[in-house]
Parts: structure tokens; C-alpha cells; sequence
């Protein structure tokens, strides 16, 4: 039997890669799953879309690998993909050396240049004549250096990176902000939209009329009557001319939500476009308890009021 | 055949019967009409939900002869009744005599206090030595001066109450505010909601919750979200405690239009309570153009969205 | 010397004037006071507004004995006058009889018919034969019984009315509500206006524009913005025509901090006409925390934010 | 004398030189001005904050040559520097050649990407069979066309440079969106802001309160109720977490405008933190007429009705 493919955003042995291991073990699927890193977000999700791949996994906000704008112009396009999961993943460096390596002779790191920026009070703390050598991933500078085809001495990388190119862990988690983290989503091709868990994420794509000051507001006031709460908000340029943008929503909720269905009922009225990316679980399993006003049950009681109004 | 009967706020010869002459005219339902006054807004509604009259006609704003509080609280008393049409006649005012009486002879007239400080300019410069007597109406002051039991020489009221018992007009619309008039609504049993004209009203009456800071605000954004306005809004003490209130409220819409009933199962949800009085036409036919945001397609269009966002 | 002189809404010996007893215990000023019961709201107000009396107390809320929309009105035509203290009374009977007389022999009892109305379980549980006559008012109950000039042989009144007139008190606290109280204000000519206690009470009468839709959410979200909640708004029409309404408005906080005199300013732009009626201590002493961006910390902070914006 | 020098965001010859020559001409300053192309953005406005240069240009949105995110985000670091005036740019562009190229030998032509996307349908069109090779810019296209050092015998770029560098325009304008244009600020040391002309755009840069569901409706409803309408928001990570956002954003008006100054204060109020970047004539001198509850004299009545409520 062939396995299951997965792609991700590559290189490989990055924390993209991480991610998609993180989710295939949280769901039991890893024994038969095989990964195929993609050169960028677009080709990732096209993999998907061409029947290729049954997923794919990309970084959706605030990564040091980068791709956030990418991936939401990429999911944009890829108007048809839905996201069914979403991967929180600690952005976690490592200090990696050959094995055997004696640290007195660290004299140069190899690192992307996001990854360098990340450790440099413990760089300098630590090792203050390394010297830094550029490399195009974080996980490059692992591989190059396990492959003899580097100049550097040392790899500030993901520990799967360490892990994966038989290196040797010097130091763990140098970077300077510990709670740093990058969230990813997990990607199929249309279908059943996962189940309410009661801590779920809805996300959507939203262009504002033009012809209308306060479309923004109109907007967000179309999620406050519905107790609806927002996650993440960012604005994209629509490319159609100044000022015209398309907003990418994370929303607190699920679409099976009567509050979630109504109030983008509402949105898509008071919007030049909207579009559905997923309702899908949320990574943070914490959950605000809903005001009783914005209940399913308030919704129900709503429609019953109504219709014994209108029918008697 | 015996004739339909309708009640009406008493006493006979008042604007509220002039109010009720107007629907019936304007219905075609005069010749087969029999009236009947009724002590108070509340036995007018009894006669109406007892099956003795069809409707009941009582005034619900700023009425010269009282009564707007009084209506409001019987109609959200007796919840079962509807409203089915509004009609607004003007205040105006008459000086009557018994005929053939001599205008220098004038002495004294007879008034409501409320009718008698909308002619006080009028009487002043013209009848400046008249002696201002009151009466319990402004139809009994007519009515008294036509059948000699009145002191007063002359009657300050309605038109209808000069013509009904016979008196000879000396001056009309003799009334300080020339654009002052009252607005009367039509009460009936639950039944059938007057068909949508493009120019209807909805009246209800809502409780605001009581643990909340900006209860009120929340219900009103209900209503603006949905592109709902509001021609009258007024406080009732739910007589539960202090600053505990209802609003009774006339919205401009119909329960059928798709932006009302949203608005409405929106407010539902946000309030203690929420009690539905009619939809019924306006009587006056302006209507202002519906923003494209919230006419009855973008309503279904945004279902359709949903509808085909859930399930492909 | 003479004694200083308090007006209050008569007659003698009902709930307000225990309103401003206890106002005038509450401040040591009861020694030197005499006190003097009007006739109507606007009478104590004038006699105020003459100099007459120092001050006046009226009820503004939900009382038993009547009153709202009659102080309200009165206060608003006053204009020049200020509220600077509000008084809550419990609303509570009692049963009262002339000393010695047999509970067996009550076979009737007066009161004014609210007060009737809320002792009816009371009296039908404990007095099922004694037959209702009514009285002007609770007090004048107790007053005509005590002076032979009553049919009846109880009195449902205050314990204040008991008390003055002598009477022996059969049972206290008859009333159905327990909670019922009745809210009033005591009254002034401009001056200096309380200084903040850090739990206290502004009201206000606003006019609305007539010429927008959504006048009223215009103005509620001017306070939102601000953080400034209300505890009463009430409805009154202006009498300018059907439509127009002039709210009137308590409001939790004191002029003299900052966001309440930044809302009423933002209140001022958005109506038509604004009326500022005092700012008090609030007879409830429990106050709200206040959020951390409507302190007057946060105002200073931004004026000055904005200062060193423009002037460097 | 010395010339006055300006920065601007290189390589030359490209729309970037052109809005500053734009702006030059336009307030008569191009005679004794020098311009200087810069690296990037950062590097134009470090040469204004050490005082090398009176002034930079760089691109703010939308543009074809890139800048938007980087502008903002050095605009936001740079944080003493303010902008002074927009310049908007049509972004255009012609097919050049060297003076007397036969055009049936035009084989090839050289262009940045941005710029070949945009004339892909006016060359397939017209010269089906020319190759694209890829420039770093599509100034450099024409430079090094110029220069003998291109392997294009065509370019597509702005008509600047094709008059810069000695080219001859074969076709004018053949961009696909006509409408494409550019808006660019120019940027100097703080100073004096430049006094309000009635058409005017403030430039703020706002961090959120991460602690509150709802912070980027309380912000935007603090410019509602102020009638302060937005021309631009964009959402841009703060680098502190997940979900932290600051949000750049254009507003119509003028900080010396009173409804903008207490706009502001409110939003410092409910932001965690606001940076003013400038007020500055807008290019567009269209402007909406205010709102009569919003304009300077309704905010100076709302103040003196406060003093006269406060001081009597």
C-alpha cells in the first residue's frame, strides 16, 4: 500500500516541517504518512489542489522562517483549499556542532540570518569571536555542516535539524525570546468541515466596499452583535488600487456556531467579498465562556420567538 | 345584517373619533361601521380582545387629549392583540357658537385646559375679555354649549365636535402650533400581519437586561447593524425596581422584510424580554431608499453564501 | 435665628417627606431646619428658585407616591437649578390604628389606591372582611383617622404618618415588594457644584437632533467611548412635534473627572440641545472599578501625549 | 551656496525620482536642490535624521517597484522624523530603444518583474516573438540598455528614465492597469507641521491592548464618534507575539482640527501605544464636507458650554 503525502513548506528539517510531525503524531497518522518539502506556500497548497498530496502544512503567522503574506495570498488563490487544523510550534533554536567537535574551536555559526538575530546575546555571551556566516535556511546550516559543505564550524538550527543531520546539541534553546512561536495550518482540498470541538477557529478573507467611510467598523460591528471575537486581523492590499484592501480574520468560534453562521451572514452583506478558508480546532484548547446572549440555545429561542410571532 | 363594530377612546367628537372616521373612510368600512366610545385605553382594548368590536382605535404619541402612556401599558398588558394600522390626524381647533349667536356677545368659552393653552394667543387678541371656563374634554365643551348645559358661550374644539352637535363655526385652526398633530393606532385580535407596502411600521416593546452597563446600547446596535432606524423610542418603568425599564418602540419596516426580522431575533437574544405589537403600513408613504447592505437580497444572498459555503 | 428652610413635594408625613429628614439627619442639619410640604414639584422648585427655601426635595423615580415625569419636567423648566444630593426610601407600610383600638373590630381601612395596591395579599390573608376606602393620599389615610374625620378604622400609610399622627402600629412592613424604594433628589440654586467622592451620580437632559437617523445610538456611544455608563434614561417628548424626544439621563461618575466631562462635550456636538443638572454623590456607595483607559490618569496622559505631539 | 540635498529611495530614474522631482517642482525648489538615490528606505531616512539630507521620499503604498511594508516599519523605527506632504504617481510605462532601432529587430526586451507583469498583454500583442530577461529594476533596464551592457535590445520602463538615459520611446503608457499609481511621502525632521489647508492626511502608527477582545473596534469606534474617517489601515506584527498587532493608518484631517486632536486622545487612551507620523496636505484636494456635529466651532461650543456648566 502506498503512504499517504503530505507537503509542507521546505526546506526540510525546518520548523514547517516540525509542524506537519507535530500534527501527523497528534492524529495518529505518521506510520503511513510520507512528507514532500515545497519550494513555497503556492506549490505546497497546488499539491494539494492537483490530488498530488492529501495536505499541506504552511507557516500562516508570524514564523522566523518567514511566509506569512505569502500564505495568505496563496490560500486566497487557492480560493477552493480549506484549512482543517491549526499547529502551534515553539520557535526553538539549538547550538549544533559536528560530534566529537571540542567548543574551544567554535570559531564561526552558520544561520539564517533570522535565526543569527535570535541569539545574538547568547552568541556573544558565550562565544564572542565566532564569527556569523549567512545560510539560506536555518536547516541549511545544519546539512551543510553534516555534509562537510560548509565553512562554518557550528549551526544555530531547529533541533529536528540537529536531530536529523546526526550533529551534536551544544546548547539548547539560545534564543532571546523563549515564548516565541509560529502558527501553521494544515490544508485539504474541500470536504466535511471538522466537527465543533467547543474551542475552535474560524478563518475568512474579507474585502471592505470602497464606496463607504466606515467600512471597517460596519464590519467589526457585524461580529460585536454577535459576541463574535476576533483572533488575528490583517490587511492584505486587493490590488486593485490605493486603499483597497482585503482583510485575512482569524475568529474565535465555529461556523456549525449559530453565532459564527449569523454574524457572517452579516459580514457578507456590509462586504464587497467574503470568503471561507475552514472552522477548524484551535491549538490553544482554552476557551472563553460565551455570553449567555450569543449561545446557540439564544439563537434557537430567537428563531422560535419569531416564528410563533409570525405563525401564531 | 348588523354593522361591525369598533371601539374607540372616549369621550364622542374627539380627534379619536375623528381618527377613527379616517380609517374607516379610508378603508371603504364606514357605511357598515357602527362606533363606540370607551372610558379609557384599556376598556377599548377589552371590548376588542371580549370579540364585542373588531378594532379599537386609541392615540399612541403626543396626543392633545393624553393618553400615549396609558396606551402604550394597556397594549403591552393585553399582549395578545396587534396593531394593524396607524392613522395621524391633525390637531386643529375650532371657535363654535350655537348658531346665530353674536361674536360680541362672547364672554366666556369652554376648553380641556390642553385645548385651551393652544388657543390662549388667538383668544387673547381676539376675545380678550372671554373668560376661559373648563371642561372635561374638548368635545364636552361642544357638546354642553349644544344642549344648554354649559356656562360658557362658546366651545373650543374639534371640528368633528362643532359639526356633530350643530354648532356654528366662528374660526378655524385657531391653534397655536398649526402643525401639531396626534398619531392613533388600530387594535385588533392576533391575526393575519398586514401585507408589506414598502412603507410599514413595526411597534415593540422590549426589557432591557438588568446586570449589564450598555444594555441599551446593545440593543440599538442590533438594530443599526441591520440597517434598522427607529421613528420613536420611549421609556416605561417595568415597575421591578428602580432603573428597571421597557422601551416601547416603532421601528420603520416590516416583520417580513428579511433586515426586521433579523434585527428582532437579534434583540431577542440581547433583552429580558421582547414582545412584538404589529407591522403594519405608515401613514406617511416617504419611505427612504433601503442602503444595498441590507435589502431583502442581500439577506439572501448572504444565506445562499452560507448555505453553499457548508455544504459545498 | 431664624431656621433654615426646606421645601419638599407634600403632603405632610408621605415618603418624601422621610426623604428629607433623612437627608437632613444624614448631614446634622436637622436641627435648625424647618420644613415645609408644596403642593407640586414645581412649587417646591419655585420656592426654591425665590429664595424662599434653601432647598427642595422631590421624588424622581418609581415612587409609590407618584411623581417622576412631573419632577423631571419641572427640573428641566428650572433650568437654573441644581440637584446635589439624591436620597433612596424603602417603600414600606404599615398597618396603623388608633391606640387601643381591637384588631376584631377592623372591618376597613384607607389608603391612597397604590398603596392599597401593594398590600392587597396582606390584607386578604389577614383582614379578608375589611372593606378598601380611598384616600388622597397614604398620609392624609393616617391624618383624618387620627383626627375622627375618617370612615375607616385602620390606615395602610407610612411609618412616618403612623408615627406623627399618633397611631398604634399593627404590623410593619405589609407591602408585597419588599424591595420597592422610591429615589429623590434635593434640589438647589446654582452654586458650587459636590465635590467627587468617588461614587457619584450626573444627570442630564438631551435633546435630539431630529434631522438623522440614529440620533439616540449617536449619543449613547459618546459616553461608551468614554466608559461612562448610565443607571436611568427616560423618554419625555419635547412637545416640539410627533417624533421628538428629549432624553433624560443619570450617569454614573461626576463632572469633574475627565471622562465624563470629555463624554458630555462629545454629547454636546452630537444634540441638539444639552442640560446639565447636577453632580452628586450617589446614594449607593458601591462603585465599579474603573477600566484603566477612561481614568483620569489615562486622560492626562493622552492631553499631554498630544501637547508634546505638537509642540515638540 | 550649496545645494538643499534629498534622499530618495534608489535606483534612480525610477517613479520614486520622479515623485520627488514632482514634489520639487511643485513647491519651486528643483533649481537649488540635489537629489540622492538611496539603498532602501531606512537608508533615505537615516540621512534625514543625521542631518545629510532636508528630506526623503519613499514609497508608502501600492507601489510597482515594492516598499510598502519597509517604508512603514522604518517610518515606525525612525520614530522623530514626520512626513510633511504626499505625492501620488501614475505608474506608467513606455517601450524603449536606443534612438534609431529598427523595431521589427526588437528580439528582446529587459524589465524588473513587477514591470513585465504588467505589460505582458501590450507585448505579446505587438512583438509576440521578444524574449524578457530580467532586470533588477526597471530604471537599471534602461541604463544599461544605454550603456551597451544589456543583453536586451528593448526596455520597459518609466518614461523618466527613458528620457534619462537617451532612449527613444517606441510606445508610450502600455501597462495593463491604467490606473495603477503610487503614493509616496515625503518625510523630514520633526519641525513645525505644516498648518492645515482643508484637505489634509494624518498619519498614526497604533498598538493594540492585547488584553481586550474587541481593541481594534473600541479604536476605530473612538475615530467614529468623532466623524474622523480612515483612507488606509494596515495591520503589521509587532514582533512581540502571536497575534500582536500595531496597525498603520491614514485619516483624513488635521491634528490642529479638533475632532482629529481628541480623536487621538481617545485612541491613546484605549491603545497600548500611538505614534504620530504627520499631518500633511493631501494630494487628492477633494474633500467631503463635515458633518456639522464635527466640525472645530460644534468642538469649541461643547468646551465653553462645559466652562460655563462648571464655572457657572
Amino acid at each position: 500500500m502506498s503512504a499517504d503525502r503530505y507537503a509542507y513548506l521546505g526546506p526540510e528539517a525546518t520548523f514547517t516541517e516540525a509542524a506537519l510531525l507535530q500534527y501527523l503524531d497528534s492524529h495518529g497518522l505518521r506510520s503511513r504518512a510520507s512528507t514532500q518539502p515545497m519550494r513555497n506556500a503556492a506549490a505546497a497548497l497546488d499539491s494539494v489542489l492537483d490530488g498530488d498530496c492529501l495536505a499541506a502544512v504552511v507557516p500562516i503567522e508570524n514564523s522566523i522562517e518567514g511566509g506569512v503574506p505569502a500564505t495568505i495570498d496563496a490560500l486566497t488563490d487557492h480560493g477552493q483549499l480549506q484549512i482543517v487544523a491549526e499547529v502551534v510550534v515553539p520557535v526553538r533554536f539549538v547550538l549544533a556542532v559536528k560530534p566529537g567537535t571540542d567548543p574551544s574551536t567554535l570559531t564561526s555559526f552558520g544561520s539564517h540570518p533570522h535565526g543569527e538575530a535570535q541569539v545574538r546575546t547568547f552568541m556573544s555571551a558565550n562565544f564572542p569571536d565566532a564569527v556569523y556566516l549567512p545560510t539560506s535556511s536555518t536547516a541549511a546550516a545544519a546539512r551543510d555542516l553534516a555534509n562537510d559543505a560548509a565553512d562554518h564550524v557550528a549551526a544555530v538550527c531547529p533541533a529536528l535539524a540537529a536531530e536529523r543531520y546526526g550533529l551534536e546539541v551544544l546548547a539548547d534553546d539560545i534564543g532571546e525570546r523563549q515564548d516565541a512561536e509560529t502558527r501553521f495550518v494544515v490544508v485539504t482540498r474541500p470536504g466535511a468541515i471538522p466537527a465543533p470541538t467547543g474551542s475552535d477557529k474560524t478563518t475568512v478573507v474579507a474585502s471592505l466596499r470602497s464606496d463607504r467611510a466606515g467600512a471597517l467598523l460596519d464590519m467589526l460591528e457585524q461580529f460585536a452583535t454577535r459576541g463574535v471575537n476576533m483572533s488575528r486581523i490583517e490587511s492584505r492590499p486587493t490590488g486593485d488600487g490605493l486603499g483597497l484592501y482585503q482583510f485575512s480574520i482569524d475568529l474565535l468560534g465555529h461556523v456549525h456556531e449559530a453565532r459564527m453562521a449569523d454574524a457572517l451572514q452579516g459580514v457578507h452583506r456590509v462586504t464587497r467579498s467574503l470568503r471561507f478558508l475552514g472552522s477548524y480546532p484551535s491549538a490553544s484548547k482554552t476557551t472563553a465562556p460565551l455570553d449567555p446572549t450569543t449561545t446557540d440555545d439564544s439563537f434557537t429561542a430567537a428563531a422560535d420567538w419569531l416564528d410563533s410571532t409570525l405563525n401564531g
